[in-house]
């Protein structure tokens, strides 16, 4: 196992990672200034807190809200943990070792910790696979190893150990049989090896992983709704997956366990499963915002090919999952291509979900809309605003990968990693606008004279040529091995790489199977989807805009829409103008109607692109 | 008539702007080094230049060569004359002054001037539509008047006078039908009377143009072939076609020669039956390239969509004639959609026609070869290298147009034009490396304090997507009109245009009617298309590569090839590296296989461009 281990892709983790970059910077900021108020404010406010408090006896009355609340404030004390690396907070520090506090006292005597059926309805705990007690715990676990590494204090990590301890005691395999209803506890297992060094606890992962698909799976809402096994990725044991089904957040957690599995056993069956599942996704069941689960019905995938627009439920938690998965395969296979889908996902279906000013919400990601829906402060079953807490702040995470002597840049955002390599310090800076302007440039320092190793930098997808230069001469026979460009040679101290990704605004089409796209197109523009909004379309009606091969577009920096934007402007068949905004910005004004893919004309024409 | 003439669009000759373009540069100083000479050398040695002599009696000897060589000359002349204006030369001058004497020695006196009829078979003179005798003529009248205006000696256009004269007393409404068998006499007799203002010629060539398809032609060698009369587009009367016809440098001139006289009478019938013809080239009938005339049996067109690559005929002289024509359309319509086309000849077609030393050339430009054809020095027909010969130095023709207080800019071109605009005088000044980096900056000097005009500047028809900024100051609101990039304005002495118009480079795809390009790409940066050649690509077979649509390509500036050029490489789908290079650069070095169009393996892809 370790033999593997050493061969694989590491993450340099975002605590490594500075981020100093003119789109992400806003971001960061608000997060830390708002975004984690606001859901700490609501999780006070909806109760979700005080059930902490009512379960340890301390405070008096009925616990409040959904049974899986509880996942709710773990995630937000994971988010606020991450925070503290960057922006150490004493106050809010003493808030949360108060709210610790309660946890830890909620926790029963056995290791048992899940307020509503702690304290609601006794007599329902283990009884329904269905109920989110591990997905509870899986978030227990990964608050407590974020709050543990950025304060050093652990004692939330000691009560998600005898969180852990009971379910071990519970299940396993002379012991009793389960199918964790929504995954997510796996994940967090693993995690618990990877800092721990103890097996038990991916050998517990694994087994609930393996427990799936045999017939076990008992759980009385997914029976209720008619969904049956598939919904939770219950129908066929794991390492038989052929094709996406059923919830989508649910499917992206099972897929990012099964990759962490790959990682340390090496399973073939899981890899080759994995593999064919990822294909199925990307090629049948993606939206082009990185959005995935096109029913709101079952929060999830229904048949291939299956796209619509308006009904899209793309959560914005299946986003973040498809960036966990995505994340973990490009470790395991060392593509670009999956980190192709990490920047369609935080460029578009990521940030769809939270307002620019980080206090307003979106669980579903639609792809049209016709004005009715606006973004919200809050919601009942508050899993996304409370899973951007935590993955904002955790987006260094996806920049540089080290394996030996290579390494990765998958992301281009400005800021700075140090690491070292075969005993040098290196140091890489990233210097670019590369979001506006297509420019990646990245300079290498080291402590040491010369520094061998590969440096592997992602072109991407959505890119078909690129030009770059080394110190600013211009190169010549260039290759691209697995979705990178490859540059393998000795390094000196403040060498750069610079390149520039032809970026220009293109017309995607779908494909011919997805109905809903028909006669369509989208705008996008490097990585970043556009829609059309009526904010600045107040002339246009939904689905009124048509345009055609012929139609100029332009790129034009707005400093009057939302505090400057680039924005796509054009003219439509009918002479109207319209003006386009990136997808993750809509919905930041008045609401309306808004569209991303356009209808579209084609001319007879003897060349096309 | 001057009525409709006033609202008309003028170009700016080309002795009003100034050249000083990295790309053009060292074309227009090989044409005046290399190209003007060899042409002279080739004429001199093959007996063109004697057969005036001997046809004056001032030399011994039987005429040489084909019965319209007397045109290749007239065509030098015309070229040296252009290469003055910028390079005076008295050695040179001198020379042509020589020949200009034997010319002027060698016609009759009663005006007839075709050297091979008149010495050779005297009893031929005007039986034979086919025989090129006004075909000569139209090009002798170019060269007077280019020799006139460029050294203000009038010998030559005497006698071009006089040969007029002499068409006036043979042919006419009362007097004999002839139809023209390869046009050109018309263009000829309409510049005649644009700069002589004398209506009769350019009623003569309204006359000759409507003697065309009413089965008054007759020519032996267009009989004998088998082409029939649409050959030389006499098939139909002229504001009946529909179909573009017959031989292409015919047709391209014919065009060329109605566009002129809608202009002088806004005949709709002529207007109607060139927008028809244009749309049937441009959508049906135009290879990528720029080339037009699909059949080297009639030099020029068959069906529809028949685009075959390796027996394209694609003559040079034809692309000329293309940009005659849309040059003309352009000032008629005002639509950038005709530059676009010039564009495309300019930097394909018609370059692919001459060395990059400027001595040796191609006739005919396939888009694929399999390696057995190479430039010569010298064809026995020679109307492409003297058509090069002229037209290189008229570039400048084709950047800029005015109309009363609006100006075009068509051609990026570096360089400056000056001109008055209602009393003030107004230089613009092109800075850019366009066809390298997509970029066209535009600075408008003005001796006025305030000048309003509006400036349109062509938004390419291959550009997708741009930026603009006035003075630095990125702009908003922009919109295209005909294809224009429109700025109505008030401008300031020193305002400064700058569009970035983004150019990646493209894979373009060929209408599915067109068979031979079935599963195939052309590669395509800014206006400029691509092949790929035996001399870079050593490890390839003629077809052997594919590409695929994952293939990432890139940008590279190789100083190796050529002097440096921008090549695109990528690799195939058999992992095989690929070089690909200007089309217009091809067949530089050793002979071997070119192939624009690639074969091309479609992936299944959710979302593609």
């Amino acid at each position: 196992m370790n033999n593997i281990k050493k061969n694989q892709w590491q993450t340099i983790p975002f605590t490594n990672v500075k981020i100093d970059d003119p789109f992400w910077n806003r971001r960061l900021r608000v997060h830390n200034e708002v975004t984690l108020r606001a859901c700490l404010e609501q999780c006070e406010k909806t109760g979700r807190l005080a059930n902490f408090a009512k379960a340890a006896g301390r405070q008096k009355g009925d616990i409040e809200g959904m049974y899986f609340n509880d996942s709710d404030v773990y995630k937000v004390i994971e988010g606020v943990a991450y925070s503290f690396m960057s922006h150490p907070d004493a106050d809010l520090e003493s808030e949360m070792d108060q709210l610790i506090d309660d946890i830890v006292a909620a926790q029963e005597s056995d290791g048992y910790l899940c307020t509503y059926f702690s304290k609601k309805e006794p007599e329902k705990k283990w009884m329904d696979m269905g109920n989110h007690e591990m997905y509870c715990g899986g978030h227990l676990i990964e608050a407590a190893l974020a709050y543990y590494y950025s304060t050093g204090k652990r004692k939330l990590l000691d009560a998600a150990f005898k969180l852990v301890d009971h379910y071990e005691a519970m299940f396993g395999p002379e012991k009793r049989h389960w199918v964790a209803g929504h995954e997510e506890i796996e994940l967090a297992l693993i995690k618990l090896f990877q800092e721990t060094g103890q097996e038990r606890y991916w050998k517990l992962a694994y087994w609930l992983l393996e427990e799936r698909g045999r017939g076990l799976g008992k759980g009385e809402q997914w029976e209720k709704e008619g969904w049956g096994n598939p919904y939770c990725q219950d129908d066929v044991p794991v390492r038989e997956i052929v094709k996406v089904k059923g919830h989508a957040v649910r499917a992206m957690y099972l897929y990012s366990a099964m990759a962490d599995i790959v990682g340390i056993t090496d399973d073939q069956g899981y890899k080759n499963a994995l593999d064919r599942v990822w294909e199925n996704l990307i090629q049948r069941n993606l939206y082009i915002t990185g959005g995935v689960g096109d029913s709101k019905h079952n929060e999830g995938f229904t048949d291939d090919y299956h796209l619509p627009n308006d009904t899209a439920y793309c959560e914005t938690c299946a986003s973040i999952g498809m960036v966990y998965w995505n994340h973990r395969m490009n470790l395991l296979h060392g593509e670009a291509k999956y980190a192709d889908i990490i920047e369609k996902e935080i460029y578009n279906g990521i940030l769809s979900g939270i307002s620019l000013d980080g206090d307003r919400f979106f669980n579903v990601n639609p792809l049209e809309l016709n004005g009715k829906r606006h973004r919200k402060e809050w919601y009942n079953v508050a899993c996304c605003p409370t899973n951007l807490a935590r993955f904002i702040p955790s987006i260094g995470t996806y920049i540089y990968a080290v394996r030996d002597r290579e390494v990765m840049v998958n992301q281009y955002i400005q800021g700075s990693t140090t690491f070292e390599l075969h005993g040098a310090e290196i140091s890489l800076i990233q210097q670019s606008n590369y979001i506006r302007e297509g420019k990646a440039e990245l300079k290498i320092e080291s402590n040491a004279s010369a520094t061998p190793f590969r440096l592997m930098m992602r072109y991407p997808g959505w890119c078909h040529s690129a030009r770059v230069f080394i110190n600013g001469l211009e190169q010549q026979g260039l290759q691209v091995e697995k979705g990178y460009i490859v540059f393998d040679q000795i390094w000196s101290n403040g060498d750069i790489v610079t390149i520039q990704f032809d970026m220009p605004v293109e017309k995607v089409q779908a494909h011919p199977l997805v109905k809903s796209n028909s006669g369509r197109v989208a705008l996008q523009r490097g990585p970043v989807v556009y829609c059309i909004e009526n904010a600045d379309n107040r002339h246009l009606e939904l689905d009124e805009l048509v345009i055609t091969e012929h139609s100029s577009l332009f790129i034009e920096n707005d400093p009057n829409i939302m505090g400057g934007i680039l924005a796509i402007t054009g003219r439509g068949k009918d002479g109207n103008s319209f003006t386009a905004i990136p997808y993750h910005l809509w919905n930041n004004r008045e609401p309306g109607f808004m569209q991303v893919w356009i209808r579209h004309e084609r001319n007879e024409r003897l060349y096309s692109i």
